[in-house]
């Protein structure tokens, strides 16, 4: 809550610049939630009590429906988005670096809130690179496990220094990455606000623009490839970062997961370019600049838009829904399944031919040259699993409350992988303000769960969770 | 092709009954197929080579293949169906149990030819069995290993007694099982002729009909209930058959996946069948009969229809396509992933929310109170991707070819299910006619794949299998 509050404010010089009308809300809104959140705090203070896996679990998932909860209500005093459901999801939406929006006109919204929206993406890309890579090893969830050598067991000594350490490293980078797009967006014509907030939601993996129009708003080629590198880099394993950004470039070229991750879009984007371009779709430049712009967007799970691909034709359609399950590596802002499962689960299937072939010969799936281990490969099938159970029941219940089979199919797909745009009428071009109130919770449901690697919710839902 | 030829003979006595003009046809044709055939064996009597796992693989393959290919001549050389690519899929589509078919007015067939349509089925059903029971295991496929106590190695002295047992006493009861459903459609009031194909085409799960209305062509609860329980057993592991067909109940009541089996069909058909009566659909009677029919129809993989589920609204198109997807028992005539898979996936995926909690206990899945070892989850796991990932290849085809998201996505899921009515313009009223013909053969692709359990066709693909 002091967070929020805190955050709600710095998007007050802006709507000062701008003359509008919402500097009293963020101003009211923002200090009285973030006092209130300080009398808890304070009154915090002497509870002494271990943290132990059971409340960690507790801790992460109410703190995000805390922070959306609060997080929207500046949109509801405010006015400009009048009922509280469309402001919870539209802010989880933010916290959770989905995107999906249920906004007709973005460019009547003041600037504050805007940059309060575009904010909300930012803060919950920094919570996610540290709970995917400081905390969620520790609790055996997220994949990351596979880059942690030895995972220490939750000592009240051990994890307070290492999470600081660690966090405080990560955000470093990811400061500096925002600061270097925001410098690169002015650079092409951006003024200061529109770079600043789309800094904020590409390195977020989020998608919120300022604009209605999405990115396509800004017809400059070199403003669509500083986004697409950005979004790219946003995509990748932040501990990744370290060793690049230092000249240690052989760390790259020896994870097998980036170099799945960079083969993978540059395959897909090619193709697409490829019929485009002969179907007549514009220049070389063009097919292959929206076709990359499409493909690292939706597969990093940002989900800006410099052309609807829904225009494109029905196959599109299909592709971009397959695609909407891809997601970036681990370790990174992205959502979806993620690189590295797709990666073993491939490497899996593959493996399986040659046992049938030689039944007796043992042949382990390797990962960056080490075993990984039956565990592992067990908790990528138990993941692969439950993302399609809750994908197939959210798509069910949608249906259920009466949107047709493509934006129900679209609208979980996109919504579990923190994409943001979906296909039919969630499509591209198209928002989510006509989807049922219950649908709304039921998205927001899905964004959570999606975001926080579904397990850190599920086990909340199991019976030895509650035993004591 | 010896089979194939003998097989077309048996229709002709129908075709006399009825004086229809197809028993010059049948007799020709099948007289020389089976000529052909008996030369090419008598060539190859002194060819005394072993045969290995590699042969085994290709043999299965091209078998079904080859028997397809002739079985399609008859439909050629009469007429009714003149182009090849459609008698191809109408036949691939019997002998894999699908059910699909191109026909627009089925009963203008003569009977002898109804009669080897049917017979394809039946024919392919009991291949089926002894392939899922008797030579899968042994190649380590179908995830029948878990009944298996030891399976030998392909051995020249264990093998061929041992398929050739289990053969002949699996025939023995699908061979009666058939006898006691055409006796029972008789007394319901079908002609020999209707209750013998309807028999043949329950066995096997194929779902093939001499009627264009299906089994809706019958206004009888009677005839109805029957077709349920067949289709239900036929969906059964055969080798629960020996036991319960002798009074041993127990052997049924132990056996989890017919357990699960049970319950699921249970329980969506009673859910469906208080949401039909609740909305007006018919009596209790009625709701219940025609949801049960539709649920058992699809789950087994048969496909028939007494009812439109697309015409029960759009949410049952959703609950009718992820159906395609289940599947009988392992071991049955049924395609599709198969309930053993299903539910050990979602035994892994609760035992790893429990592994989470409690990362230092060792929590194995178990089966029949057997622990299922990690090569087995491997497998499944590997199963379940390439099912997916063939699926999502077909239906990325078939939108190239021209069709919609609906009709692409329930074609694809449909054939590589065996089921054979799919959604959209392949839905339960519809068929397959206006395909295109790429189509036809890219469908009749994923039926065979799907037939022979991905892997028996996977592995000719796979680079190890060509090395020396």
């Amino acid at each position: 809550m002091i967070l929020d509050g805190i955050g709600m404010l710095f998007g007050i010089p802006f709507s000062l610049y701008y003359e509008d009308n919402d500097v009293s809300t963020l101003l009211e809104t923002g200090l009285s939630i973030a006092a209130i959140g300080g009398l808890i705090f304070a009154s915090l203070k002497n509870y002494k009590k271990d943290i132990r896996k059971r409340e960690s679990y507790l801790i992460v998932g109410s703190g995000w429906i805390a922070m959306s909860a609060f997080g929207a209500l500046p949109f509801v005093i405010h006015g400009s988005i009048p009922s509280y459901t469309d402001a919870f999801f539209e802010t989880i939406s933010g916290f959770t670096t989905t995107g999906a929006s249920i906004l007709n006109d973005i460019e009547s919204l003041p600037h504050g809130l805007l940059f309060w929206r575009s904010f909300t993406q930012w803060l919950g890309g920094m919570g996610i690179i540290v709970l995917s890579l400081a905390i969620l090893p520790i609790l055996g969830i997220g994949g990351m496990q596979l880059f942690v050598a030895e995972v220490p067991g939750p000592t009240k000594d051990k994890i307070h220094p290492r999470i600081r350490e660690t966090a405080k490293r990560l955000w470093g980078i990811y400061l500096l990455l925002t600061l270097a797009e925001t410098a690169l967006l002015i650079t092409g014509g951006m003024n200061l606000f529109d770079a600043l907030t789309h800094s904020f939601t590409t390195m977020a993996t989020g998608g919120f623009s300022t604009k209605q129009a999405s990115i396509a708003a800004w017809d400059s080629p070199f403003i669509h490839y500083v986004i697409i590198f950005f979004m790219f880099v946003a995509g990748m394993n932040f501990s990744l970062h370290y060793y690049w950004l230092r000249g240690a470039w052989k760390k790259l070229t020896g994870n097998d997961e980036f170099k799945f991750y960079l083969f993978f879009v540059l395959g897909v984007s090619i193709v697409i370019a490829v019929d485009l371009f002969l179907h007549g779709y514009g220049n070389v430049e063009k097919s292959f600049r929206d076709s990359l712009f499409q493909t690292v967007s939706i597969v990093t799970t940002t989900g800006y838009v410099t052309s609807d691909y829904e225009t494109w034709g029905a196959f599109y359609q299909i592709v971009f829904f397959i695609l909407l399950f891809a997601g970036g590596c681990a370790g990174s802002t992205g959502g979806a399944i993620k690189m590295v499962r797709h990666q073993l689960l491939i490497k899996n299937s593959l493996n399986e031919l040659k046992r049938l072939l030689h039944p007796r010969a043992v042949i382990p799936v390797r990962f960056n040259k080490k075993i990984v281990s039956n565990e592992v490969l067990a908790n990528i099938m138990a993941f692969s699993f439950w993302y399609i159970a809750i994908f197939l029941a959210g798509m069910l219940i949608l249906s259920l409350l009466g949107m047709d089979f493509i934006s129900a199919i679209g609208a979980a797909a996109t919504t579990l992988g923190n994409v943001g745009p979906g296909i039919g009428t969630v499509g591209p071009s198209l928002n989510f303000a006509n989807v049922p109130t219950a649908g709304k919770w039921i998205l927001s449901f899905l964004m959570l769960v999606g975001r926080l690697e579904l397990f850190t919710i599920l086990v909340i839902f199991s019976k030895s969770f509650w035993k004591k």
